[in-house]
């Protein structure tokens, strides 16, 4: 989209001037994963949301860095978690500066994410309307938070639910979307219905993109993902496509799967045999539809906001990319 | 003191209520160390001085809660990175629910301080100063990452110098202190002045407390300090006694000190003989003194506010506990 292209750069420039500062190494560490790209969808998701409530973007811009230094906080301690080794085409930040520094790099960024937003007031955001924003933030941290003890929690489970795997990419990641936009519309001074059906908007939006992730993580193309694909298989996690797949198998398959998933040192030969179970299942197919389901509901709330026509066309199209991306 | 004791049930039970929430094992994991105890230093500091600039309790609590919850955010993140086994005389978070998780819980009990602090809003205290309080509590978080990320640098480096020991201290403990004592005054309406002469008080307490600390990782009795001692030494730390240390000894004796310092397979012995080389210096002695002059500059900042007297009494005290205590 032309409109994140334009604000993408005055935003990297405010997130990497909140990431200047010693020791040399933490900050280094903690700048490594923003430096190496991102979508940077939920910072322009917010933007997009208060220009749509007219608010300039100057004003709106610490909110949004904000989001992408929460959003960057929770991927370097996940990764540490789950083992990965590659994100954005680069090493992980544990990878090159150890678990230690890793966490406090995440920590860094997570204390960033409250200094950004707190500037807000710094441009002329009431502070009223800063408490509110600020409450949202630390709503969706620890929202994220149980999201991914859910997600670990599961790991170890082979009768996870669909239910329960919607409770939690819920949490894990469609908060974040949800705050996002209602951040961005509370500070621009919308009212408490506008910020409800945007929320509403994002929230199903943020639940079609985790669909959408668990999907490219069986059939993605490796370097245009820029992490390796079938680690969700290899690290055992219980996504739509893996529930819908256990659903479908033979007894003797089903055994098979099991032993295959979460197991740390399956061999890429066995990691292939599980993902091809998983697409002769139907359940790609499965997914895919699940997700435009909820792009369409996303549609729904939107149309049922009072947001600038402009901004509406530009966020109409951010949910349907959320299921045409390849990466 | 009387006062910590009163105050202390009705903190814990605001911590507590904020730390009760799905999944179990992580509420769980977050509250551990909570329920084991620890001295409410901090809380206590800020619930005093608000008091002392006429707030009542009631409304500063949630401010209380919050730094509590950063102090232990802080020790289950620094527990992982330092490996430590034991705090409080029960196993630290990682050691009974495994790393993963413990970083998780670390993660919650942050976003719970700034969710606490928050509260301040709905107990009356007004935006622009909830905003204020806020920005004080991002900076503490992040000096105090800034801080660990300085104490781990330096266990890889032998030269470590005094003034720069004392950069670190300042940044990892001092910080916090100061911050605590900072949000009572400003949430209490207390003008800049008070402010800034009660934060030099709390700074330089602080500083006291982490030198202390260091003191009695060498010589305090095991069972009351909660944790093995000697760790520090195991770990590689570089305290003001261990700088000291280095500069008093031969050429031979520094060589053997060096190579027991930071190595994790060191023997009880080597460890005790470390500890002695430190006695015998007068390292001990020194940082006592040390101790005592930030304890006496402390209380020089606290007799330039114009608090409330009877509170005076109380963080005078405080002030001179921080010295005098044995855990």
């Amino acid at each position: 989209m032309e409109y994140a292209k334009r604000v993408r750069n005055e935003l990297d420039e405010l997130i990497l001037k909140t990431l200047i500062g010693e020791p040399k190494e933490l900050y280094e560490a903690s700048a490594h994963l923003l430096k190496a790209g991102g979508k940077r969808l939920r910072p322009i998701l917010l933007l997009a949301v208060a220009k749509g409530y007219g608010l300039e973007e100057f004003k709106a811009m610490p909110a949004a860095a904000a989001i992408e230094l929460l959003h960057n906080f929770t991927l370097v301690h996940d990764d540490i978690m789950d083992r990965d080794a590659f994100r954005r085409n680069v090493p992980t930040v544990h990878s090159i500066w150890g678990e230690a520094l890793a966490i406090l790099a995440g920590d860094l960024l997570f204390s960033k994410a409250f200094e950004a937003l707190l500037m807000l007031e710094d441009r002329g955001i009431n502070h009223e309307l800063v408490v509110k924003a600020a409450k949202k933030l630390s709503w969706a941290s620890i929202t994220v938070a149980e999201g991914q003890a859910l997600d670990m929690e599961f790991e170890k489970r082979s009768d996870v639910t669909e239910e329960e795997y919607f409770i939690m990419i819920e949490k894990k990641t469609a908060a974040l979307f949800k705050t996002a936009a209602e951040i961005g519309a509370i500070i621009a001074g919308a009212n408490e219905e506008e910020v409800y059906n945007i929320g509403e908007y994002a929230r199903h939006m943020g639940i079609a993109f985790q669909i959408k992730d668990d999907i490219l993580g069986i059939i993605a193309d490796e370097s245009k993902l820029g992490k390796p694909i079938l680690s969700d298989i290899r690290e055992g996690k219980r996504t739509i496509l893996v529930i819908y797949t256990l659903s479908k198998l033979t007894d003797e398959e089903k055994k098979k799967f099991l032993s295959i998933l979460g197991n740390r040192n399956a061999k890429i030969e066995e990691l292939r045999y599980a993902a091809q179970l998983i697409k002769d299942s139907g359940a790609i197919e499965y997914a895919e539809s699940k997700a435009k389901t909820y792009v369409n509901k996303s549609i729904e709330y939107l149309s049922r906001t009072n947001i600038m026509k402009e901004v509406y066309e530009m966020l109409r199209e951010l949910a349907e990319y959320i299921v045409l991306r390849e990466k």
